[in-house]
């Protein structure tokens, strides 16, 4: 199986906000976004594994400014790095407002996605072969981000993430 | 202000996974839940705050088992603890097979929210007053998330993020 | 078959107005909350019959207060009577506009389900055992009720409907 | 105010089944089928009003036969009766298989709308002048299901109910 | 297989503007009404065929006035023309606002649909007889919209477009 | 107000066929692509008259090959030409089945949008400066295009379409 490059899984979205999208205040709902990155993404690791993919875990996610009714969303996605059986798939997300030529960074996000066969077994996944100094920085940071899914989710101690270590205590040490 | 018990926030959601809330191996999708996890907790942070809330950020969420087509999703949402202006709702997540008779726990997750006055500011919210044992363990912990949401949005350095060094570094000390 | 207490089928459903379930004067339809209440009271149905189940009938519904864009619809539903093949539901559902403070019972009603195996036969379905004074009254009439379908549905004539003769004639007699 | 006839208000809907209407049988949900039969009948009873309606009652509506899949609902509405401030509709509801040539009547239900002003403010209504035979009929008919709804709403004294005693128990007297 | 009239294939859809179906201008968007006109007239090409049928084409579609939310959408759908295995559906589109008495004629538009069996493979269809003057030029007139279909798809050359010449070019001969 | 490049209206929509998107084949139904493609059309539209924009009318649309459930849907949309008040935007539309690596061009299409301010009245829009020798052609082929609608909107004579003439009748002169 053949190394893929993250251009290769490279994919845009944009949605149009409307009014079932947003609360009495016409923000766009959080959870709302939530499902379309969780939509971009999937096809972005679609792409890369060649595979039905189903949500493994969605990293912190914090929304920066309210997004308003008739914006424009438009979700960056590509894979970041690729795990034995998995992806973690790099999301740029921004609100456009067209008519008044605004258009702000609403957040950065990761995805996880499980790659099945069609019976719903996992299946190997290429590897992620980074390009540029941007992916490759996303790449690094992917083993310490994973550690951390890790810790949080029972499943691995603090003591053996070495990788979070370094991230989070270089001052200490 | 006076403040409230987790009980008064207390909600619980029950959704039934439609063909539309599933990928082509008939489970749920991620996205699918996120949305409805969204909604459960806005009304819960409504309960406490009894203002409009918008969604601050949405902690590491992973996705344990496949959630099928015709399950039930129970979605049990109260807040933890409250902030200055914002709220942490904690939620655990079910999916029921009925006529089999199963249900297993598909997960828990964090959303944080601020409140809103109906022009759009911030406003105070009141305090949470924890009762039971599990109660005071999520309120405790809150601390903890809130540091480890500042470190990953670029808000706090990890130096300062005393409670969490606590959380993940025991053993170190 | 062991018979179930109404509490084992006791469901709750939260679920937030939003702009496409109302109508031009930002009131709730009363078609959204029709369904809103068949998805609650079948998946009460379904946790009382551990079997799939299929909407049989509506009893009639009144819709009080007008219900606003924003509110909380509450919809708590449990078994009130088991028969061969088919359960009856109870359901009480409120509106809560939070931010305001108010919460009012927009309305009760019973919906009809029959029980059916995965060749859509049907099947019988455990008994139900009220427990509180309340539920042995909602027993109790749900026999009054049945008689009340059977005639409108042209299954029975007003004659053998001794039941219901009880409920609205006792002045005359 | 002018009075109107049933053909003025009377309105075709035509949906098609799809899978998000459908439960694990692949059955029409009812709670859809009320949620189309409350948006037809409200267009029927905005045509003799020429106002904005809202639903007030429903009443018991029974389901024959289950609806599948690619299925075509063809609903017919047209005002039965006007009363003050309200109308009722009356509704037949066919379900067509058309590849297989089959068309069977799901149920006969009625809704009743109260008409609103701009303000929400409940306004009168044209008087509804049958013409046919069978509206006729159907005009005659709404007094009794009228006082049906009021003693069920527990608006009404049973022993009140002229028209509903006649119905139910003429062989009584 | 026996030939079919136009009255066979009549077909009424009439839908409510809800919000999410409207800009921000409480326009309906051209892209919801494109919609709902393909699940009419896939509903009436089917009732011709007794067949499954898939949109082959759409001609051109010029949407005069807007349309505004609340607005009932009334859709008339016949069949115009059958060719071998596919038939042209024709509509007529009205937007009727109810509270204020207007109704305007919103467009006219011709869809195409291919019949198929359950296999997915085209299928011969019934052949149409038109009865009245109007679906006699209807009729007459889907030769010429067929050829300009052909020619727009790169299926025709112009030059044997013999019918769609006669229609363009009268006043050139 | 200055002229922009076609490049500055680029707008990518990816969207997966979810079940209700299609019909019981497994097809995705047109009605729902020429939905997204005029959402996708629209944000393109947006894009280079910064103002709202009202769909105004859609080309002959045919669709080639079946889309099937679980494909990606990828709507690229550019501005092909800008008219006084309007602007005409080209589309291409593939369709990918990513586990099987299959993508196929599913169509092209044209839609039209007029630019409004917030009063709802037309405004100019800037005028379209095409760079590549693909994006001169589509705007060569604009004016047949928009000739070709009025025509068949009635607003145009065929014997003043002369642009129109010199694309269908090349072969005649």
């Amino acid at each position: 199986m053949q190394g893929k490059k993250p251009k290769e899984s490279y994919t845009i979205m944009n949605e149009l906000v409307l009014p079932n999208d947003t609360n009495t205040l016409n923000n766009l709902m959080g959870g709302r976004l939530l499902h379309w990155m969780d939509i971009a993404s999937a096809i972005s690791a679609q792409k890369h594994c060649n595979r039905i993919v189903v949500t493994a875990s969605v990293d912190n996610v914090s929304f920066k400014a309210p997004i308003k009714l008739g914006d424009v969303i438009s979700i960056e996605a590509k894979v970041s790095r690729a795990f034995t059986t998995s992806v973690e798939v790099r999301m740029d997300v921004w609100a456009e407002n067209i008519p008044s030529g605004t258009r702000v960074k609403s957040n950065e996000a990761y995805y996880t996605f499980v790659a099945l066969d069609s019976d719903g077994n996992t299946v190997k996944v290429p590897e992620l072969i980074p390009e540029t100094p941007e992916e490759i920085l996303l790449f690094e940071g992917a083993l310490r981000r994973r550690q951390l899914r890790l810790i949080l989710g029972g499943k691995m101690s603090p003591d053996d993430a070495t990788e979070l270590k370094a991230l989070f205590f270089a001052a200490q040490q």
